[in-house]
Order: C-alpha cells, then structure tokens, then sequence
C-alpha cells in the first residue's frame, strides 16, 4: 500500500527496484544481477533460455516442475531445447547419472548438446539437496562448461532448513542462474531471478521484454520483494511453513492407519493414509492430493500460513478416524 | 486489499476471476472469453499468436506498439510470423492500402501468407478509428478470412471519446480477440485479453500458460481488474485523463511560440514548442518526450492522476516562458 | 542423366513431379499429397510439425531416430512441442502404455497436451510393426483425436518383409503422414512426405519453402524417386538388402563365439561377437557399429548394394577367427 | 556421374568434401569454413541463424530475397528476428540510411537490437555493390559489431562483372559469412556456406542438422560443387550469362517500343516495352516475368544456359513486332 501512491519512474528505473537490487547483493554477499517478473515459470523459462541455445540439452529430474508443470515453457522460451531427464531418490538428480549424461555424444552433430543443469531447491516432493550435494553438481558443470540453473521456488525453506548462507547454497556451489521463488512464500505475485553470471544479464533483459515480463509499474513487484526480504520476513515465513510440516509428521507419526513416507526436511510431507482417513479429511474441507504418486499416498503443502492451530485440527480429524476404526 | 487473506483456489479458478468473467460478458452484451495476463505485451503476443501461424503476416501500423516497443514480442510468440507495416496518417491504417496488401500474392508459397490485422485504439499518437472505419477493416479481415485483433491499452479514453458501446467498438464491427488495457488507466499491473472468437480459447490457454502468464494467485490480477470495472471507475478514469489532456489543448491554443499539432481525441496531445519552453518545463521536473518526432515536437501524456491543477501548473509554467519572451 | 537437359518448370510445377505425385496415388491406392525434401530429418520434422501445437505431445520409442539422431529437428520445426518416449521390445511402441500416456492429464493447462504419435517402420533396429499392430496404434491416435505418423526411413524394407500392400501398412492402418524413405534404399538424396490426410497439405507446403526445403530444380529430386519407383526398383533394392541380411545371420547361426539376437526380419541385424572376431573385422576394413548398445554387441546393416559375394566375404572372415581360437 | 558408385563416408567426412572444403580455401585465399546445402534459402536462413539473436534486427533491401521470397525463413531459422528494411536506388542499400538505422535505439529493452546486415550481390535486380560499396558497409558493421552477410546467389555474375577476386569481394571487405550460389548458374541443387568468421562454425553444424540440412550421402552435394569450380567452370558459365544479358541489352537498345531500363551488370536486364512485344514473345513461348514492377515493366534474366542464339531468336522476334507496328 505504502507504495502505490505518487510517481515512479518506469520498467525498473525506479529506486525501490534499485534498492531491491542492493538488498539482494547483500543477501548474497556479492554483486548479483536481478530481474523480477510475476511468476516462476517465467524466471525458470528466461534463466533456461539465456543457458540453453536451441540445439542444447537441460538436464533435469523426471519430477521437476519444468518438465512436468510448466506447459512446455522451456521449450518455447529456448526455441527448442530438450529436457533430458536424470532419475534419482527423492526428486534428485543422480550425480553419477549426470555426469555420465553429459558426457555423451559431445560433439556429435546428430544429437542435441550438453547446456545446463537444473535442479529445484527444495524439491517437488520436499527433499533437500546437501551443499555438498549442489557442489558436485556445480562441478559436473563447470567441468563441462554447463550452464547451472536452480529453480528456487521454495527457496526459503531449503534455506532455513539447511541452516546455511544463500551464497552457501548458490554462487559458491558453482550456481549460475537462481529462480528466487517468493509467491509461495507470501508475496502477492512476484520471483526474482538472480544472476550470478553478469554476462546472462544483456540476453535476459530483452527476452524478459520480449516476454512481456517487463512490468511498467515495476515498483508493483518491487514493492512486494522489499517487504519480503525486510526484516527477514521471507526466513520467517519459511520457518513457519517448515514448522507446521514437522509438527504434522510428528503427530503423524505412530498412529494407525498412517505411513509417514521419508523425511520432513521443507515444507512438503507425503505419507500414506487409510482410505477412511483420505475421505475425513476431504468431507472436513482440506485440500490435497491423493492418489497421483500411488494408492492412498497423501502429499501436504503447509505454507507461511499455515499455523499450528491448523495443524492440530488436521491432526485432531485424523486421529478421530484412527480411533473410531479401533473400536 | 480486501482480498489479500484468506483462501482462494488457484490458477483462476477462484470465485473472484470468475465474477470478472462476467462482468466482461455483461459490458461486451454477450459470452466473452477472458485470460488475465500482467502487461499489455503478454496481451498483444498471445492475442496474435493465436491467430496467426509462423508463416502469417500480421497487418499493422508502423507506429504500432506491437512493432516498436515491443522488442519483438509478436514475432517471439508466433515464432515468426511476419509484420507488414500499412502506413496511414494519424497512425491509423490506410484501409485502402490494407485491402491492396491483404490480397497481395495470396496462396504464393515464397511469401508469408495473410493472417492477421491489428490496430490500436486509441492509437500511439491519441487518435482514435470511427465505428466506421473498425467496421470496415472488419470487412477486410472477414472477406479474407482474417484475424482481427485490437491493442486496446487505451481501449477506454477511446471508448469514452467516441461515446458508443464497447460491443460497437469491437465485435460488431468484426474484431475476435482484443488486449483490454487497464494498467495505463489505473490498476497496478493487469490487463484482459478478451476473446469474441470462441474458437481461439483453447488456444490461449495453453500459451497463456506456457508462456509464463498464469498466475497461481489469479485472484490479484482479478481483483484489479474487478475494481477497475466496478462503478464505471475505468470509464470515469478515462473521462478525467481526456479532460485534462483537453484543458491542456486548450489552454496551450493560441500561445506564441506552441502549435498544438492534429487533435486531442484522447488523453495524447502533440505540439511544436519553443525551445525555451521545453527547457523551462524540464527545470520545472515535468517529464515527456521531446524532439523524438522532430524538432521541438512534444508529446503530452495525460492520465487517470492528472487533476486539473496539474494541468494548470504546467500551463503557467509555459505561460511564464512566453510572457518572458515577449518581454 | 535424362532429365538433367532441356528446360523445366521450377519449385515442383514440372511434368516430372506431377507423374511422381500419380504413380504415390496408384501405389498407395489412393489420392495423396506428396512433398519431396532432399532428407529423412526434414521429412519426419515437417510431417511432425505439421500436426503438432507448440504445446504439444510427440509419442515416440526412447530409440526413435526423433529422439535421438536428429538434433532435436522436431523440436525446431515445431517450435517446442514434447517427446514423450514410450518404452517397449525391440524399439517398438507398448501399446497398453502408449494408450494410457495419451489419456494422461488431457486438458490440464500446466501440461503439454497429447497431439501426435510417431513410430518408425522398419525400426532403428530393424524390428517390424505388424499390420495389427499399427491398426492398434492407429485406434489409440484415432480414438484420442492424434495424428499418426510414420517415419518410413526404411519403409520399402518392412514391406517386402510383411509381403502386404503400402495401402495396408498406412492409411487403411490410420497414418495419417509417412516420411517415405529413398536414400537409405538406393536414391542419391531424396525422401517423400506422403500424406493421407489432406487437410495438412497447406500447412506443409508453406512449412517445406521456409525451412528452406523446396527445390528450384525440383525435377532432380522427383527424377531420383521416379525411377525408384519405376519397374518396382524400390521393392528390389529392398528385397536384396533384407536377403543379404537373412544369409549373413544364416552364417552366423551356429558358430562359436557369435549369438545372433532377435530376428532380422529386415536388414538390420544384431550380434554379439567375441572380440577377436570384432577386432578381425575391423582389421579387414569392414565397418559397423559395436558396444554402442552392449558390449560386444554389434550392428550389421545391409543394403540394397549388398551382394551375396559381400556377406560371404564377411562371413569367411568370421570363420577364419572362429577356426583359428577353436585350434 | 563420377561419384556415384563405391562407397562414401558420410555426412561430409567422405574426401570430395574435403576437396571441396579445400577448393574454397584456395578460391578465397584463406582459411574458410564451407557447409553444403540444397538451396539459397537455407544457405541465407542458417547464416542469418547463426549471426542474429531472437531479439536481434537483420538489416536488408526491401527488394532483398530473404525479405520476400523465402516465407519467412530467416525469421523462422532464427525464431523471430526482425527484418528491418533500408531503401536505397537498385536494390542497394543506402549506406547512410544503414549507419543511421543502425544506431537507433541500441541498448532500449523496449526495441529489437541491430545484429547483422544482409547484402544480395548481384542484387534482385542485377545491380552489384561496387568494393568501395561493400568496403563501406563492412566499416557499418564492424563500428557497430554487427554480423555482415552476403547472399551470394548471383556471387558469380557479380565477380566477373567487377572482374576483382573472390577474396577482395567478401572477406577484405568485412563479409563474416556468405552464401555462395550455385544452383542458378549451374549445377542441379546445391549451394554453400562460407563462413570467412570461424566463430559462427559451431553454431552452423548444428542449425544445419536440426535443420535437416545435413546429407548423409554429402558426396552428391560435393560432387557439384567439385565439378563447378574445377577448372574455373563457375566463372564461364556466369560470363555466358553475363555476355547473353549484355547481347541482349545492345540488341534492345534504340528499338522503337523499348526502354532498356538501369545498366546491365550481371544477368538480369529490365526494360519497359510495348504491350504488344510482350504478347509477341509469350506467344512465342519466352518465359518472363512482367507487370509486377510496373504497367509493361518485363524483366529478362539469362543463365549459364542462355546462348547467343537464343538472345537473338529473342531479339528477332521483338523485331518483328517492331517492323510490323512501324508499318
């Protein structure tokens, strides 16, 4: 609200978008390049694109979010490249795979080529990649020559979870290119894409515009990043999320009729559950899904506002069923 | 703000995106088809996507957006259809001229083909198409079995000039797909691409998706655009822009050293001032374009924050250059 | 050398190429669209292009020469659209799965959505469809609205093989378009697009000219696949290379030191070689592929220039190597 | 004839291509890197590729091939660059026109950014830049660090006509890459790229593959262009062609009934006749173009084919015509 009275120069020339700008170099403890736009296929789709050219290979996890959730928008922001997917445990790329992968057929002229790597931090089912973990990939990379994308869209939470420094967790693991997710953290609409390679940067602002990711009421956007990154709001957020989801496994855990399925390490849990405690829980109004990674398997989202109270009524319904099939 | 907590369902499917869905349909008198998107490029570039193959021409001023400001957008959503630039005055097209090119080596396979037209209303330089004249280059798109698309990132300081209905200044003068423009006029950061061709819906939906313009929390785009319609606000926006931009015309007319050049239909005016006046408003930290169309020549532009003192301010300020000069 | 004097009309409106046009309408038994490309790349991307949306879905074998041997060209000449590979014996499609991947998540705007299949006819490694098999695969794409292509690169191979009409292995079966293969079986460097379905044939002609595939002097293409198809050239070069191959694993049955695995039905056949006779091979100046899919594993490809004489001569050597380790 | 037996390597690795490569080496006093192509299309389509962004401006004549005869090609090989067309007498750009475009909007996100320049030599028309004329443009394009194409259909018309050598022609005067036309002066499909600019080499081999560009059987495109610049038979053919457009000039001059229209620098003549002489020689079965550039405008083009005899069978024919309307 603060800022949507008075005047403001264009397209990101203003100085909330400049201060912005200096709140991430600090963040990160370096100068970094930053580009915002409304939504995290855009920012995964504009850093793929200034990596790939359109004979080049992104090497993803079958479970990432480009690969499976973004229409294609890889593809059509690259003109064309081709996602090559990289299995391993928990939605991470197997780093023996990819190693192997990106060497192949280097050279050959009949097959697309080597361009970057991508992984999502947290992960699509909540799993976080070890620093050292983002380290060999990041050499896999920089052996190679490969461009290294993380898609951040839970960012916070891999942050927080980790207990480390976002340089840690980025530029100093080899990464090139950051997704910096905010919109599931508690912003309106609103990512900001980092550059840890500067030379991205030229390629970026016109594909951005020519996107139509460019905002004129830049300020909009910036509004919201400032605020998020203000007095570690976007830290405490995660905290929060990560919280509720470990306060959900650990009531969880134990009752009949629930299968608590790996850690709990973000803000994403999958458990499997009785059919009759699937159908409570659905008739009381939560919201999830079922049924899509296997049968009964349950996957729960908690968020920034997702508070304890919330956590126990979940419980509390669960744990009606659980007693009423005992008897 | 009043929709900023609780829940909604997301990726427009919520209640909110909904009810604009038929405030559209209410003030266009028939079933419209709405894709919010964030800025007017993402508008203009899906709207001709859709309707043009890569190997279609797309008809358009040269002064248009889509082919100046752009950087691109058209050809980068459409992979490569073609802009062929019909000129005519007051960056409104020759309809002549267009029905000539229109016909020119249709079915030549060397060539890129007839696809689309699009013109922009009210235009880049704040001159507005009669009702007759959009009825007639529908009449060229519809006997060449041509797309007819419409920027409207002025859509309501048009509509609000010309005093008819927004069915008579679209569908039933031909137009099938039209970028409904609301940030120029108000909101943060929305626009609505609004589709009288059912046909291209499907269409849309997938590119909108791919190309990094869904929102998850559709609800913030909606309640912008809601608002915007509520209460005629974006009729009396408009009103009060092209009030100020002809108190401006007028209070400018008649002084030494300003020629107030073509009319002021809309919320643009364009006039040849002395160089000391565009000095002394400079100084004074107005800001326009200057000497971009020639020499001397300025472009005001008014808006839904321009209030009558603005206006008047600046008037004295020119008042002020001119009675020194007299001196 | 005929046709390489005199005058002729350009870019396909010679005599010659009309005369190629009927005898693809008297050999497939109906009407058809034809469209000669001077590659098998080019043909399997126009086709797919043609029937794909950026946003959508390719089906095709993990071992398809689209997926792997082609840089990515249907990417390119679809702007984007998806391989999604779908795993079965011997390079060839599983129906049961190939139907259920196409009724995945079908209208769910964060996917790309199913368009078109494709499989390979002979396969990349010389397996042949059934004429029930591709009637099964053309139910699915029929039954899902898809379009069906095949990419006979090897056409003339598997027909001989199947003994069955080039009406009965396509369109009766619900191709839609077919790369009809000619380099590999004998011409210099010519393929033809054969289309069942007419409606593509606009959107092809116009894709062909701007991916830089119409020739000026189109007679020196269709003078290449008028005498393929003169006095059934094209079934005899085929006949020769599939009985080649047939004598070369009746050789190989039977020896120490080699197992010949899967059939030939027609002319590609599959061995595992002692290393020895590998290496002895090589050292005769044959050429081959080895431990590309295995090791020792090799690839005998034959063709319409394989002699009898040939194959014995590569057989003599196989058993100079077996005679000499078994003393 | 020669080629056509025996066996090759493929996909250019055979020794004629090698030859080939080494041909033009020799023919442009330099190290060059030669790609082979079927059509001048794709020849200007992977050049401009391989040298323009998507975001980036391709500057040429608004008569130029690439901008009117290729359905959009260079757009669609380079996903949606923009042709931005400078004016100029005879089909020539104006130089101070193209230095002025040129540094336009450098650096404005809102604008497609200047990439490369495209000259057609000889021009559309038969007209050829002079070395000082293409010196200039080079000088543009270095200043400006823009890529420098040469669309070479007619290079040979052009050269003897200058009567400089190839290298003077193109790289001493900063060309980076060219496409060097064969097929219209002689051979029966094949054209090549010549990149004097090594740094484009990589991007080129895999446009031309996923393109589908790349012949396996490489020697048959070899094979001509070998042929064509053995003894020195590229050179002859274009002075045939030249001398036939030169013997026509001089025969058509001064005839009542006609006006031989611009000088005849290569193989193209323009000339204004009498409606009657047009109908006279299309009776005679002349093939022409006429009435596009103008009422009686016809233009004649000679080739490597074109003989004495035949200009003067032409010629008596105007004659006729001549003689009989005097009566």
């Amino acid at each position: 609200m603060k800022h949507s009275t008075g005047q403001a120069s264009p397209y990101g020339t203003d100085e909330l978008t400049a201060q912005v700008q200096r709140k991430f170099s600090e963040i990160f403890e370096r100068d970094v390049e930053v580009f915002l736009v409304p939504t995290g296929t855009s920012a995964n789709g504009l850093c793929l694109s200034a990596m790939t050219p359109p004979w080049g290979n992104i090497y993803c996890h079958p479970a990432s979010h480009i690969n499976n959730d973004e229409c294609g928008a890889p593809e059509f922001f690259s003109n064309g490249a081709k996602l090559i997917t990289i299995d391993g445990p928990s939605a991470k790329l197997d780093i023996t795979r990819l190693r192997e992968r990106t060497r192949e057929k280097v050279g050959d002229v009949h097959t697309t080529q080597p361009a970057c790597v991508s992984i999502t931090q947290a992960t699509e089912v909540g799993s976080i990649y070890t620093l050292d973990e983002i380290a060999a990939i990041g050499d896999v990379c920089k052996s190679a020559s490969l461009g290294f994308h993380m898609d951040g869209s839970r960012f916070a939470n891999a942050l927080v979870s980790l207990g480390c420094s976002p340089a840690e967790m980025t530029w100093k693991a080899g990464v090139d290119a950051l997704s910096f997710g905010a919109t599931k953290n508690g912003v309106l609409a609103a990512e900001a894409i980092v550059l840890f390679n500067a030379s991205l940067a030229i390629e970026m602002s016109y594909r951005r515009k020519r996107a139509g990711h460019l905002f004129s009421k830049m300020r909009f956007l910036s509004a919201q990043i400032d605020a998020y990154l203000t007095d570690d709001l976007w830290l405490r957020n995660a905290r929060q999320a990560n919280a509720a989801a470990q306060r959900l496994a650990q009531g969880l855990a134990g009752l009949n009729g629930v299968d608590v399925l790996g850690g709990t390490e973000a803000n994403i849990l999958f458990c499997r559950l009785d059919p009759a405690i699937i159908e409570a829980l659905l008739r009381a109004g939560f919201g999830f899904y079922h049924d899509r990674w296997g049968p009964n398997i349950v996957r729960f989202v908690t968020s920034f506002a997702t508070t304890a109270e919330d956590v126990d009524h979940l419980l509390s319904q669960v744990r009606r069923v659980v007693d009423h099939v005992q008897k």
